[in-house]
């Protein structure tokens, strides 16, 4: 008994020594905040470029409040919910500035073949008799599941459905710039011009405003939408305030046939009847002559590299080095997972910098910075989303990824760039953060059910198999 | 009492079942073997490309004797030991086909630069400062369990100290074509030409007949190693039966260089002066003319391909699909991880299938299978070692490797050598045997102590930091 007292009077010494004390004092005056990620190496991405060894991050009401030194942040703000990340990297959340989310359903499908044979035979097929907004659903959670993994916080989609997209995408707590497809012939969603303008009308109408969803209108490519439709979309865009995704001058074929019907290859082209603007994002830009690099950057245009693609659908090699020293807004992109075939920004990354060094005849070019810029700010740039995302600065949108340095296969560390981008994989990404919230915490998915995903997405898989047998069986 | 009586009985009896059941008479019918492999798809890369879903391997004493239905298999055999392999692939064991290992080391000291700058301002110096035999150690150890992770079962090696590689390798319990470097300068290892040889035949009379070592030597390049000293080399190829490992073509100024001195291009002069015979492997071979091509060939020399580090450091594109036509013995590998910058065979398949469809602009070329079948039986054969290793086949050597196929960015499967190529990663792989013997099982490291390696790695990061950081402080 004497004992418990003893222990109980030291106990209350200690609590009013505690509740007088310079430290309690400091904690009184810190100003709370929801979460603080403490320690690690924080890559800000900012116009500095600044890398802060042991700093932290502070959020609050989904905005990054502070980035700095773990001590300065200590002594400022006191937090709900801590994130330990030393020995860990702290960046931007990756943004993937070009995907097509749903067709994670089709990863593999049919590989190696020629572009025209692979969409005519399998990819046009396998939509056709499989895309409802069902379908989309799965797709998108089965993408949504592996970007989150690979610390994509942001990425930039068109597809069929893209209201059953943005919906699945803000339920898990994701970023999109998501783009209903319009297109000159009938497709999954809808089957008439009209329709498809009705169909994005409300998309864009509906979530307005969204914290996380920006909807945009994504007519296909040139040579799919005829002149008068895209001039009709540059109005809408005017009207409603949305963003413009886009194909443009993805492969040789098509600077032919818009060169052919326009007598402009298809920057030019869509430069001369009003398309372009600093709402348009433009996928892949591979085959672009001095001038329309000119033109991209002088319209504000956001490009959208896809080295992965690129390469495995043999469409050539966008003059990357070339639009980076135009100063044109570059980001970066995996593309479709039935040409890539993962959602990976890591590879990607780590893509972009080694293709254009080869193709170049030039090491020097697109450095481990660069390309991380590409995958982060610049990114951000070209969805023209810089304002909310693609570094860690206070006011920003907290969308914050902490990856770890300590794997084998990136050990040891000499440079955080080089690390980032030629070491680490999506696989090493730990802890993800979006708009405040945390997504997935030491590699648990929080928002989606990767169980219960897989699973529907295999069933899918055995409808679309037996799609194309049969498809192959008729004549 | 009469609780446990009863019990005792039951028992008694059902062992008197046991005993005359059929099953068990099966059983004893079953030949005992150390290890099976069951259920899952089972890749055999034999000469019908057989793929067996739902499969099983029997392994003892170190080779394999039986694959199969798994249904088949257990009618056979009766294991000590059981790896269940349901839902995943049964591969043999990948093949780096040429890699520096203890350059795990310089992984990310240096990026982005020429290679001549590359290699006199940081890994010359760095290697000149800090190679001794205890760094090559450590550097070995690191890159093993980088390679086990990713399921490389023999990996192809040329650096100073490569008894002690060698050494290393073998405690490890992985398999390795180690080639001792020689060259016509001062290096760690041996200070000159007479003591580089009588190391190498030292090291190659050490290692005879050895399960998992292959002792080689390796002349660094035709333009570091002088005629006669090639001839040399070739002469105790030849009285020893060592295999020689070399650069060959890497880089148009070595093409220059050498056409320059000896009015020929690199594999032509090499044939010319007898040095290629169906010993030698000879890593990147960039730039070929067609005469050189069919000098490979004619001379069964293997190729080692090794796209990322090409890409990297911009030395150019190999011919790979002119060689896969002609006929050349063609494997794949990382190169050292200061020039990839990591030892994974998954991102050197994908970048492989990836680059030459860009750079033949023909998307067919280099599919899935011929990628995959580059880093295992046809890297096998380019390191002449077709006979014991590459696949599945009864009476060679047990390297198995056991893959995960669940993960979100496998998922959906449509085709197994599409999944291996374009979307598995080193961090789906789970089980490694090598010569029978499991060396990682479930992810877990079983030959080599992971925290320990990177604690050394990491100590030896400073070292090499502060000896770079000086070099540049002096004039």
């Amino acid at each position: 008994m004497t004992g418990a007292l003893k222990k109980i009077t030291a106990a209350f010494a200690a609590l009013t020594l505690l509740l007088s004390s310079p430290l309690l004092a400091a904690a009184q005056r810190r100003r709370p905040v929801a979460l603080l990620i403490t320690g690690g190496t924080v890559v800000t991405m900012d116009k500095d470029r600044r890398v802060i060894e042991d700093g932290a991050v502070a959020v609050e009401r989904g905005r990054i409040v502070a980035v700095g030194k773990r001590a300065d942040i200590l002594r400022s703000y006191a937090a709900r919910e801590t994130i330990d990340a030393r020995g860990r990297a702290v960046i931007p959340g990756l943004i993937n500035g070009h995907t097509h989310i749903p067709m994670t359903l089709f990863r593999g499908i049919a590989d190696d073949l020629d572009l025209n044979e692979w969409l005519t035979k399998y990819i046009f097929p396998a939509e056709g008799k499989n895309v409802t907004e069902a379908f989309v659903r799965v797709g998108t959670q089965l993408g949504l599941a592996e970007m989150i993994r690979g610390g994509t916080t942001t990425y930039c989609d068109m597809y069929y459905f893209e209201d059953a997209i943005a919906d699945e995408t803000a339920r898990a707590g994701v970023r999109g710039l998501l783009g209903e497809t319009v297109i000159d012939f009938p497709v999954a969603d809808n089957k008439t011009w009209p329709d498809a303008m009705r169909y994005a009308e409300n998309f864009v109408r509906k979530w307005k405003g969204h914290a996380l969803i920006t909807a945009a209108i994504a007519p296909h490519a040139p040579y799919t939408v005829s002149e008068a439709h895209l001039r009709e979309v540059r109005s809408f865009s005017d009207r409603t305030g949305a963003p413009i995704v886009t194909h443009v001058a993805e492969t040789r074929k098509e600077v032919e046939d818009i060169t052919r019907d326009h007598g402009a290859s298809p920057v030019e082209y869509l430069a001369r009847i009003g398309f372009l603007s600093l709402r348009t994002v433009a996928a892949h830009t591979v085959h672009l002559t001095d001038n329309e690099i000119k033109l991209l950057r002088q319209y504000h245009v956001g490009s959208v590299h896809n080295p992965e693609s690129n390469m495995k659908l043999a469409s050539g090699v966008a003059p990357v080095p070339q639009m980076m020293r135009e100063g044109v807004l570059l980001g970066l992109g995996t593309d479709g997972a039935a040409s890539n075939n993962d959602l990976s920004m890591w590879e990607a990354m780590d893509a972009a910098a080694k293709l254009h060094k080869l193709s170049s005849n030039d090491p020097k070019v697109v450095t481990a910075e660069e390309a991380f810029a590409m995958a982060t700010i610049n990114g951000a740039r070209a969805l023209h989303m810089d304002a909310d995302i693609g570094s860690l600065e206070a006011g920003k949108r907290a969308d914050i990824v902490v990856v770890d340095l300590d794997a084998l296969h990136q050990t040891p560390r000499y440079n955080i760039y080089s690390h980032l981008v030629y070491a680490t994989k999506a696989s090493d990404v730990r802890t993800v953060v979006i708009e405040g919230r945390v997504v997935m915490r030491d590699r648990r998915l929080l928002t989606l059910n990767e169980a219960l995903i897989k699973q529907k997405a295999r069933a899918l898989r055995e409808r679309v198999t037996r799609s194309l047998s049969t498809a192959e069986a008729r004549p």
